[in-house]
């Protein structure tokens, strides 16, 4: 294993979060340089982390000689200068969500990382969280059978920073901040072979007076007949929502990453410190999450980008995931404008071209095929049955 | 208080819970007479729960001379002609969902009863849950602000009767099925003066071998701004899943009906008895329901008809609700085939013509307005601000 | 069925309670007076329910002539005289928990309905709420083999009327008001025919300025080898915590009846209304109950109550089931003091005399006794075994 | 920082757990040979976690020349002599709970590390789940004011290898297994610096034909007046129960470290696959972890001692602790015994000599001190008062 280098291009929210990550339970990987725009946010970051050198000049923290891996923690309007400078200077680069503002700069920066021959990761978290890559695992192993749909719903009362609240530096409003998590995680369950077809999506602006949604909805079709659903809103109370639901052909999932995962409190008094990204109260009932930097996924999200390095193979997301979750965005917006489903414009299609699954025809016996059996309340077992030959569906009792 | 005699026509699975909470807890009224096509199924109901008199022939049961009420627990395409049969027979009427196959035969029910002037009820029994009445209350009283968006799920691994499954006996799928309640639960949170205005759903047959919608989402918007979301399935492993999410400008609901409501069950023998509707295991983990007729809305759903008799008042559900869902129904219909939103017809509309909610302005001061503000892991607290004059978003520390 | 005419005797917090859970779901049994003490509050009960008469004479409301049933909903040092009144008059009698203050007092309520013939029930509703009762026949069913360990605890912060706080009414402090619930609950899990034998408990004043306990803790000791465990307290933040959680040799159970059950709210205003029993915010993570009074088991209670009568049976709760329990909660107070197991004095038994129940022996082979087998990370199986002649244990991977 | 080589002691299933956690997250500490009695053993572990060094000669592990920490990951009875070794080869040691066997064996290691100025670290891998460590944190914050009770829970269906069920090796049953890490906890919440005065102990052999006890309750009684319960059984059903519960003057805490964390799943044909450890069945629902290794305390363990070890300070969790530990479980054993409350034996004692703590006067007015306040259904809120010159308590609605 080599340790790394590492330039942190951005010193807000999500930068402290990722130095807490990398700094975390004794990683050899480091933080060496961290550039911000203003003097005081670079220099505090780097003290609050022990980070040797901070700057308020990107390019020369990126050039930085000692520095083998950049990662862009910038508002989205920056990652594309970000990701030229770095993959001029040949450095690995780790690019934090969403990858673009939309599809064409996603797709700028993929053909820039791959025409520079650099090493390139999209810092996905949520796709890492200890919960979703079990999950992953036991979906690969079989435990639902096939995939039939995924609800990823992320929402909160809203993002912490002001260009997040301005479409022109970010994007757009909540699909683009938040859908593409729920997008990815989706992606991930149904099998990212699996082309995206088309969008449904509804958005709105209910409740901030700003000009981009701050709630919307989007049904996005896959090949196999799969969808992914996506919930994402700046208008939720009561702190972070963030859970998904899997429905497959043998079984189901309910993931809850934050609220309500087996840690609650009851306070009087509270204790007037910092109680959990997005908490809106600090007594009363409270659901604290133990270690937020691996509940949420960062921990093994960086052990992958940095283990996939060294092994010279690609992490689990990379740039081109980045570039097809925008392009799925893009087509959530042009939906939720012309009211109805919306194709997913893919100039750059890597997966399969997958055929429609349908359904499963289950033999009961040589007459007829099951459709289901239950056991109802005084005791019986009821079978549904769909006769071969006549189509003709029937009950008995067993 | 009148105590009430009531025919039960129909001996199935829901004619037997609804006579199920009819005799339960001591409750004055009782059922007398019960019709069931088939003798056998008559003769058991009626030794079952004690019922005098048992009857293949529905309009004997219907005109029995000691009869006041009469409980429709047929299958949906023989809704029309019970209700005529009570109507003319001038007895108060209550009416299993949905209330017609479409929003023609529940138009012709609402005008039949009507013209006749007897009691109609609805028997949307998810809309009496405790949970749910003692919400709605919640919501009148205030507490969650302006309703948003509800969201209401109801999937499960298949209905028990043949007829379910046959579309030209049921009306549709899925959709007429459970969907006929999760329409229903957010009219009544979202208000049911408040118009459905369109509507755009998603349904496919993903598993079963049938001809109807196996698996549909939906998005019904209305005149107020507010989204209701329905998740219907039969293809749902591992029970039954019966969860309702509201959110309002001030707050949030989760309601959940069925599983993991605090029982919690391992069993390495399991007991050999029904364990809960739709359950699929009966060892391992299971998680039953104390009292499913209470807790399915059941108790509160009668207790509210026969008060409404006794009073002269129309109840919470009347044929008219049954008419809207059945709308709403129908739209949902169409713009799964079309692909895009489609209004919901209302012939018949009694309550008001909304103007649209908007965004909410916030003074913060006498420049600013609030977006929100949150305190951030290094214990400071983060403003998000609007300009008056200019639009522009900024943020400040305090 | 024969429609009850009943005496309430108590205009308090249980009373109400009691009458809400009569009056709800057109039950055909009626409170017909109503005694309290003081004038106003029997009038105020009087016209909250509809009850026709009221009074503040005892002796005048339990020899009503119209009255076939007496309820007593009086503080515990009153039961007794209650008990006496309704006795001679020949009335059914029902009585709150805990039938005394004491086993000798509760003898001799035992020995009074007994020698007079009347029907008699203890009101103890936490052994009725719907859980409980289903969770019961899970138990007769066998889906937990035998019973090893019934936990139940019931904590809040502290009773709602004067005369709980002081011994000399009430009997003791949280041990005779929450405990008397615990205990029964737990010989219904283990079996009411099973025999406690001996108590260990701590109780302490550890916040409030009284002079009874205000937290503790019991293991009681059934001849089975059981142990019924309860946590009872006045002390607790929060809301009301009542939980059970019952383990046997072949499985496990949890009972969550109040918080956490499926309803969770979050509100940033509240909404100015009662919230639930014991709540202690308005605003903020709420988690109400649906129907309390089904909930918290008035319904089943009172339905077993008549329906008991009318059958000329017992009901699943006598007195002599409230003097047991008090014989246990005297021996719970003498160890609190001894600091050691104290036997559970029983003059009168009418269970059986078990023997221990010890250790299974599970055969695995000729040789060998099975103690137990796990799946391990590597996916192997461990199994660990006893030498059938040697007695020594060993493990064998399959 | 420094690198760490290190010498895993055992090739069991804890030393896997231990080394999964210490070669996770790219940690930059390392093991660099590990000792199993068994040659396949201790070549396994060393080829799954790409270990150099493999040997079954512990001197020569423990004296290896890169090595600076040796982890002793033993079964209990050979802790003694590892120690001693490592402690003479003047290395810096870590032990796997329980330290001792008894509070005689922990004493004796701990003089020796003291005597040896060696660096040394109690592995109780449960006071470091991140859960467990936010939850001390708030209660340092004054989140719950003062401590009154922590009730830690640790039950499963019995331990995976032989020696744990032979009390000559073990030094007991379930108490001295998981008792060690209950008893632990709770002293964390409690306050390290609070003397142990007392235990009280019911202890049984329930289920498994062994020597030992598989069934243990106990209260351990602090110099504060606060109360440190714990429940251990090796005969739970469902899994592994690893709950605490925390009630405090101003405030409560439910922890829960494994089952029902957030992740659920239900699967009908289930994926051939290690579920968790403990899980009982393959299909069904179940309740896996995401992160085992983190959500149990591992990193953040090994993370405190190494840090610890390079900033020359003690870690959370010393021989010391180890050694109270051992203290207290001898207490309990006794108590078992003796069937009464039984002092905690400690020769030595490093904290301070409380006074104990008493109930909490709040003044109402200048006449009255306030015991509790309520909002009751009818909208009121009463009030119970207790009169500071006559000590009446007293009720007031306001």
């Amino acid at each position: 294993m080599k340790s790394r280098k590492i330039a942190m291009i951005g010193g807000g929210f999500i930068g402290d979060f990722y130095v807490h990550s990398l700094h975390g339970q004794r990683r050899m990987d480091r933080v060496h340089v961290v550039y911000s725009r203003s003097e005081s946010s670079a220099r505090k970051v780097a003290e609050r982390w022990g980070i040797p050198v901070w700057t308020t000049d990107m390019k020369e923290a990126i050039n930085h000689p000692d520095i083998d891996t950049v990662v862009v923690a910038l508002p989205n309007f920056q990652h594309l200068d970000a990701v030229r400078l770095a993959a001029e200077a040949g450095k690995a680069i780790l690019v934090t969500k969403p990858l673009g503002r939309n599809a064409k700069e996603a797709k700028e920066m993929l053909e820039i990382v791959e025409k520079n021959g650099v090493f390139h990761g999209y810092l996905e978290d949520l796709c890492y969280t200890p919960k979703t890559l079990k999950a992953l695992e036991s979906v690969k192993n079989g435990a639902l059978g096939d995939i039939l749909w995924v609800r990823s719903r992320e929402t909160h009362p809203g993002p912490h920073s002001d260009w997040f609240w301005n479409p022109e530096f970010s994007g757009g409003g909540a699909i683009v901040d938040l859908g593409c998590h729920c997008i990815e995680i989706a992606r991930n369950f149904i099998g990212k072979e699996t082309k995206p077809l088309e969008v449904m999506c509804w958005a709105d602006t209910q409740v901030k007076p700003i000009d981009a949604e701050d709630h919307a909805i989007a049904l996005v079709k896959y090949a196999s007949g799969a969808i992914g659903q996506f919930e994402v809103s700046w208008c939720f109370r009561g702190g972070m929502d963030l859970r998904d639901e899997v429905m497959g052909v043998e079984g189901t999932m309910f993931l809850n990453h934050f609220l309500r995962t087996g840690f609650e409190v009851f306070t009087a008094v509270g204790e007037g410190e910092y109680v959990a990204e997005k908490a809106e109260t600090a007594t009363g009932w409270l659901f604290p999450v133990g270690d937020e930097v691996n509940a949420l996924g960062y921990d093994f999200m960086f052990t992958d980008m940095f283990n996939a390095m060294d092994e010279g193979k690609q992490p689990m997301e990379t740039f081109y995931d980045g570039y097809v979750v925008n392009a799925i965005i893009d087509a959530c917006y042009k939906s939720a404008k012309s009211k109805k489903w919306e194709p997913v414009e893919l100039d750059i299609w890597r997966g399969r071209e997958d055929v429609r699954k349908g359904p499963v025809l289950k033999d009961y016996d040589d007459k007829f095929y099951l459709i289901k059996e239950e056991k109802i309340p005084n005791g019986t077992v009821k079978l549904i049955l769909k006769d071969k030959k006549t189509g003709e569906i029937i009950q008995q009792i067993r």
